[in-house]
């Protein structure tokens, strides 16, 4: 009895299926416009109320302008009505039409043949129909100033329209007016407050609103009205044969397609109105249009209504307020998946909202982690490497000419100068490492070179290689041995350079890369929040160095000014004073000291009186004012002004272009600015010093290690167990840098070159270790915040749709930039030396966060993160009470506590690595990373591979096993497949089997 | 033809105005719980699967959770559906039930005797329904990282359920296993990681859940299943004669009402848990549900159903992703508006978004602005005052026990530290005005006096009393005046005084305080947002201060640090070197350096050394270290602490009461946080310094003055003149002061009493004048800070549903503990000593930066300001293009470019006001906000009265018109009457007649 046979018989698929397959040609987008009818004055005429590119946008009553683009709510009776309506109402489909008048006889004609309407109503209908158009333009700001004198206080009654509507209109059909339209014209063009002339006497040709239509383009106009000769509606749904521009019918010089003509009685304006909102909507609809274009009878469009009907969501009175008007969504669901829902037949399915608890729910699977082939195991000899280079050879031209934007600009100016200081803080701690044997001097050079170098011809230009913390641990290391053992440290160096270089060749021409894909998101993840962590840490290092550096005399009276002076004392007055001195008294002070026992030991500087042997008394001789707090104001300001104007993208000042703008040279902005403030200063804040003059830091060392002559033959071959520990760092640091720099989510679009890549690195150790320079390998937080400065983001095409994420500005130029800015720092010195360091450490500080959470994209006033960092959102879902938490899909799908259970071993591994890196053990980092890939495998068997889907990647394996079969039960619908025991017992041992080898490859090593 | 006769009938309601007008009792709210029937190993059982209080929350599949709340949106499918099954189904209305199987028992008997169902499936169904029912509840924490362990890698097939699920069922019908029930309730009582006993055994009655529903409320349950024995839907609607609580079937304690079942055969899950969730919207739709509550007959609920499906919201498939789940909205259409819209017989009405542009939308305007009754004109001799006492008594216990609340706490803390910075500031502004006739200690006795007295009297006790600057300005003027005309100041304040006391008793019997009402919106804005600019441009200038009186050495060296001193030379010394000693060498100072010439000069401070006469020689002499920028850091730190942690309430961390409580005391903490910093850096900021002994500044004057004695008899008439200034001053300042504090949007329930107000304030005036004491009147800047302390919001109810914003704390407890603790701080000054002005000049800034954009209340994720400041949002248009400007409802009704102008004419006002206000001119500052009353009057004749009721308010007689327009017109429905010219320009006359008599009456005083 209750057998759903619902009354209404609401969908005939078959016939639709059957018009829309029949002809599977593209349709033209098409704009709506909705005119009504309005008694302006004595006089009728058609005045726009609505238009719909994709959205709605309404004319706003009293507002006169057009609204924000809403979805368009409908009420159900509407929908309903107009079903009626093309139910009784005439169709007229390719209608031959080239004027708007012919086209109104056409309809008129049809009317009465069908007996619709009276033959003596002809003329009355036409006049209506003809009558001119009048459109919601915008109006520029001098005009509405103007006005003002105007409207008086007799303007309270009806809103008079005061802007200038460009009032134009069929010109064959009115010639007799169209005088009075171009006087009207003229009178603006005398007029003082005047638009340009070209603009108000052809203000259809010139609207702005064109750009927001896609090219393809028709027009479909909604006529709504109400006249007093009817006593039952008129309606009329035509498709033109051709589409054609009907005068002034239209807003824009779209060409018109489609018109639906309601007429009605007078007392039901808003039940029209609503009908006519109706049928715009459904003409906007992908679907319905679809069916628009190629109905063959009425019954094909009221298919298309009943099926629009059927897909329809429907939001329960109680619970919603229609008078909100609803903001366009991220994203709609396209049309080809209603299309195929279609064909499958699958009618009343709610997916994200059903209350099913059968655990039948259709359950889509986040899409596969996919390294793409660039990791496939060639078996050939090189053959990785030579896929590589094919592939990035037809970008090679585009990936000059990309680089032309002005985003290229900024993106440099912030990766130059992250680079800069980075080479400056890694130089300095290299010298002191290894008695300046490789020092800011090698530093600058070396990053120029490798960068340059990698730029130009590596697989992956978007990748910037720099100095890091493994590496100067390495050296560190290297240069005690070396120095312990009476060892030269350069050609040990050199050699083992030689021999990395050589084991990189090895691992580039055997694809080893290819393990790479055992990498997923959790691998990821904790690699990059390391160091993203390691970089906040330092930056704030450096900031409380700075108040070691600058001590602040903190029982300071200012009343006591009086009482605070540091005096240099001469050693022998200092000591008849009873005081410690500590001078060094070597043999070479002593005879300076002869020489200086008349010194005015008063006049003094700090630094001298300490060179010479005297003492400092005094109690301000420890403390140096405003520095501290200064620097802490810069490297704040910098880092907080840099996030604020980053969000400034997001506020609602501002056109969107300005606002882009500002938030692409934030970094910029907040350096100048903050460098402007030390400047007003005045204060002696620690400036960037580059060095200025080009030769070895260390005099007694030139630009080129000669291989032989000074250790021992067996030291060439002996090298060769040290430089394989380097071999694994560099293989490590540089591929999981270019994992993350590749990643889907990040929409590359020309291919990556993991081979190429670490043939370029390879190439560079050698080079770098004949000239005596650091070596370089991918950055992984620099390369990020370089990908980050150069995203691009959609136009927003339609009014209320969302700019989309469109991907990274791929190309070597910014990089080339970089590095060659790098380089010709030395002679930049002169600028730069005003670049504040506490200003660079700020900048630290916030690539480091940024980096943290990922690369942020901007959807609506929402910002989210498109990149890795799930793993911070998780993290902060621990501070989240449940019913707080953000609706991520996960959470949909996986148990909050399985969710934290994830989160807490990757804060774990963080913690373990975290104690790792600042023990000696630093040196093995890379190692570790494998590690983290072990405890991923170890996962498998604590977590469904259901819920690792949503929180991870599934591994490899488990995953083309999944693909299978899930082909297998497409039917099923149950897309996670459970494994039994066995089989995963089984996989393990295999899998176990596997790392087993890779740990006595890579791991054994380290016992030296 | 097309007669807009719908194919579905889809509303009659006549049929329903019927059944509701019959009978009009209000029906309980309802709570509904959908479960489905679940195979959990070999066992059926019911599983919760979303329940309804007002929107819909549903069990996330694979989260084991709660989803958000969310609007429920339906398939307009399933409702067609649902229809069908009402229409075809058993409906059983008010079965006496009392236990389910009896329960049961009656729907299969009912299904039997209608032909539905074959007799001999009467067990299978029985013994189906009556399967045990499981909830789901949330699970603490401990127990979920119990779990960890024992979901191992078996996990990874169907999501094992591992909550606590409190297995409850009918305890009659199924006594067998109930022992089993009871078995695994104690099990979770032994267990170590358990629930508090009573809670794991009536786990039902314990649930924290409860809360959220209202007490009355009834529940309906739905249950949706598959089974194999049925060919054919088993449908029923049941409503129990009594509600009755029926063992485990509902989640909460609620008894049940209402039953809806649907079992099916298998394979249309989908369409089955679609058609649940319809029903369970329907249910707890209000209007539905008392259709549901009053239904006769089957008839009755379709009609419920169908006039659900009219109102029913739609949205168009290509334009929004079914998958969003919808935030509830901020409020909803009430229930009795939808129930007149039915009784109007209005369908197919969609307001918001509705296209019509035929000028007869159905405009509602802004409520009108009502000032009550307080302000009505009573013609008898104090008959306004008598209204306010009469008013205010019945209050006056609850304005004591209503300050007990936590929020008091930090209302009182906050507002005490604004009083006091205030006090120190006028206190110490006043004592250089006045030779320290007033100083510091008059200001602290003299505020906690008047604020302690007015509270505990006063009409409107949220108002904050304090000195302001035009007083400040009158008293500076009046002692000069005196000085240079050898008049004694204190007695001729003394008669200022009493004569302006005098006039404000004037003023109080007449009830002259009913001019207020002329102030609207615009003038008051103009005021607060005028005080407000002061208060921050205060703020800043102090802080600038801060760098000038601790001047920074900016071309320091810390090098040559033993080149900075700063010695203190004797002044015959000084000469000798040339040095310009400009030390006051007078009488006094002569006598002394005779004994101080054989002084150890290099020992002196800076003050002593200037003092003897000394000269400071050196180049630090100038300058204080560190201390300016502390300031800085501690200003800027405070301001922006305060500022992040009120908005830390509208964050997605941590429990909502955590938040508030943050929220609440974020002033107390960002106070605290930078005296900690101040107090660790041990810097010798300035400091917060109270008077800590009871005595006239001036040691001169006793703590009374005397009338009589010192001038001449004629000044004690003359004084009359300026004591006029003084009461418009203070009648002006304390009635707008007033005026905003009572605005209707604060949602005051206990009334105001401008007239009692003006009373104690003349008393105070006359009190303060005999002792010597400082002038006080209403403070608005600390007034509204002090509403904003104590706003009270509701206990978000449903879920999902917006906390509302109630209305104010109002009591008399936290002003007079204020004032009381103020009285105290001369013994608390130990403790006040630690606090740096900087962090005061912080919270200043915050104080002026927070009432400009008025008292801000959180509705969901959004921020929105109820308060005024409509001007700072209109200002803040201007730099935004209008696609990207918030969807104000001003915007809606008037032009964009008239909004633009209004808000251009008041910030020219409040320019001109800014530079009246720097001048001398400030004493007649109350006057220029008569001033802007008459700007506003002007406004009439630019702006149509509709566009100032959306931008204002309407001037209460045109007001008053208009109501009455109204109700003759109330079928024309155009609610703003436009005026004819004639009318307008006649009462305008009239009332620039009204306006003149005041100006002569107030303005012409001036001219002295």
């Amino acid at each position: 009895m209750c057998d759903f046979n619902v009354n209404l018989k609401l969908c005939f698929p078959e016939r639709l299926r059957h018009i829309l397959d029949d002809d599977n040609t593209p349709t033209p987008t098409i704009f709506t416009e909705m005119d009504t009818l309005q008694h302006e004055g004595g006089e009728l005429e058609w005045k726009e109320s609505a238009r719909w590119v994709k959205f709605e946008e309404k004319v706003e009553e009293g507002g006169e302008r057009w609204s924000k683009p809403h979805v368009s709510t409908l009420t159900l009776h509407s929908l309903f009505e107009l079903r009626t309506c093309l139910q009784t109402g005439s169709i007229l489909l390719d209608l031959e039409g080239y004027s708007l008048p012919q086209i109104v006889d056409d309809i008129v004609d049809r009317q009465i043949a069908d007996g619709l309407v009276a033959p003596d109503l002809r003329e009355k209908i036409s006049f209506v129909l003809l009558r001119k158009h009048r459109h919601q333009t915008k109006k520029p700001i001098h005009r509405s100033l103007a006005d003002i004198g105007k409207s008086s206080n007799t303007a309270s009654s009806e809103s008079v329209p005061s802007g200038i509507h460009c009032s134009t209109e069929d010109l064959r059909s009115r010639q007799a007016s169209s005088l009075g339209r171009l006087a009207t014209c003229l009178k603006y063009v005398i007029s003082p407050h005047t638009l340009p002339p070209a603009a108000s006497l052809l203000c259809q040709l010139k609207n702005k609103f064109m750009k927001k239509i896609p090219r393809d383009a028709e027009a479909s106009n909604v006529l709504i009205g109400e006249v007093d000769f009817l006593d039952k509606p008129f309606v009329s749904f035509v498709r033109l044969a051709q589409a054609t521009t009907l005068g002034g019918l239209t807003e824009v010089p779209v060409p018109t397609r489609f018109l639906f003509i309601l007429l009605g009685p007078h007392g039901k304006t808003k039940s029209y109105n609503e009908i006519g909102r109706a049928i715009a909507t459904l003409m906007v609809d992908e679907l319905f249009s679809d069916v628009a274009y190629k109905a063959r009878d009425r019954d094909d469009l009221i298919a298309g209504v009943d099926e629009f009907l059927d897909e329809v969501i429907v939001l329960p009175p109680g619970e919603w307020d229609p008078k909100i008007r609803i903001e366009p969504p991220k994203k709609v669901p396209s049309a080809d998946m209603r299309k195929s829902v279609l064909n499958l037949n699958e009618l009343g399915q709610m997916n994200g909202s059903a209350g099913g608890a059968a655990g039948g729910e259709d359950e889509e699977l986040p899409a596969p982690h996919e390294l793409g082939e660039e990791l496939k195991f060639t078996g050939r000899f090189g053959g990785g490497l030579w896929l590589d280079i094919k592939r990035k050879i037809p970008w090679y031209c585009s990936d000059i000419y990309d680089g032309f934007h002005i985003q290229s600009i900024s993106a440099v100016l912030f990766i130059y100068l992250g680079c800069i200081t980075n080479a400056i803080t890694f130089g300095g701690l290299l010298g002191d490492a290894t008695d300046n044997y490789q020092g800011v001097m090698e530093s600058f050079l070396g990053t120029a070179l490798a960068g340059t170098v990698f730029c130009v011809f590596g697989g992956q230009p978007l990748i910037i290689l720099s100095s890091t913390g493994p590496i100067l641990i390495f050296e560190k290391l290297l240069y005690e041995f070396s120095k312990n053992n009476g060892i030269d440290y350069m050609e040990l160096r050199l050699w083992i350079g030689l021999h990395s270089c050589l084991q990189c060749f090895l691992l580039v021409v055997t694809d080893a890369s290819y393990i790479i894909k055992y990498m997923t998101r959790f691998t990821e993840e904790g690699f990059s929040s390391l160091i993203s962590f390691i970089f906040i840490s330092d930056a704030i290092k450096k900031m409380i160095g700075a108040w070691k550096y600058y001590p602040i005399n903190r029982g300071f009276k200012p009343d006591y000014i009086t009482a605070y002076k540091c005096e240099c004392i001469a050693p022998d007055q200092a000591s008849a004073l009873g005081l410690n001195v500590s001078a060094p008294l070597s043999d070479d002070n002593m005879t300076l000291l002869f020489n200086l026992t008349d010194l005015d030991w008063s006049q003094l500087s700090k630094k001298e009186c300490v060179k010479y042997g005297g003492a400092l008394v005094g109690s301000s001789c420890k403390y140096v004012p405003d520095l501290a707090l200064m620097s802490f104001i810069l490297f704040f300001g910098t880092y907080s002004m840099t996030v604020s104007l980053k969000k400034f993208k997001f506020s609602r000042y501002f056109p969107t272009k300005l606002r882009s703008l500002v938030s692409d040279f934030s970094i910029i902005i907040s350096i100048l600015v903050f460098c402007g403030l030390d400047g007003l200063l005045e204060l002696d804040t620690p400036k960037l010093h580059v060095p200025t003059e080009i030769k070895p830091t260390r005099s007694d060392r030139g630009w080129l290690v000669m291989p032989f002559g000074k250790n021992p033959w067996w030291w060439y071959v002996a090298s060769f167990v040290p430089a394989l520990l380097v071999t694994i760092l560099i293989f490590m640091d540089q591929q999981i840098s270019a994992v993350i720099v590749n990643r889907k989510e990040n929409k590359l679009k020309k291919g990556c070159g993991y081979h190429l890549d670490l043939f370029w690195v390879g190439v560079l150790m050698a080079v770098c270790s004949f000239m005596g320079l650091p070596w370089y390998v991918a950055a992984t937080v620099i390369s990020i915040a370089h990908i980050d400065s150069l995203k691009m983001e959609s136009e927003s095409s339609a009014p209320g749709e969302q700019p989309q994420f469109l991907g990274v500005r791929e190309q070597r130029l910014t990089g080339i930039l970089v590095f060659v800015l790098t380089g010709l720092s030395i002679f930049l010195a002169p600028i730069l030396q005003y670049i504040p360091m506490p200003v660079l450490y700020g900048v630290f500080l916030y690539m480091g966060v940024a980096s943290l959470s990922g690369i942020q994209v901007h959807t609506g006033r929402n910002i989210f993160s498109i990149f890795l960092f799930q793993f911070w959102e998780r993290i902060k879902l621990y501070l989240m009470p449940p019913k707080h938490q953000p609706d991520f899909s996960f959470l949909r799908h996986v148990p909050l506590r399985r969710v934290h259970l994830f989160t807490l071993v990757q804060i774990v591994c963080l913690a373990v690595l975290w104690i790792l890196k600042s023990t000696f053990l630093a040196i093995i980092f890379p190692v570790m990373i494998l590690g983290l890939m072990v405890v991923r495998k170890l996962l498998d068997l604590i977590f469904s591979q259901h819920d690792l889907a949503w929180l991870d990647d599934i591994l490899p394996d488990k995953d083309k096993k999944k693909k299978e079969d899930e082909k297998k039960k497409k039917k099923d619908k149950k897309s996670v497949e459970p494994e039994s025991d066995e089989e995963v017992r089984g996989k393990l041992v295999a899998e176990k089997a596997l790392y087993h080898t890779y740990y006595s490859l890579f791991v054994c090593p380290f016992s030296f």
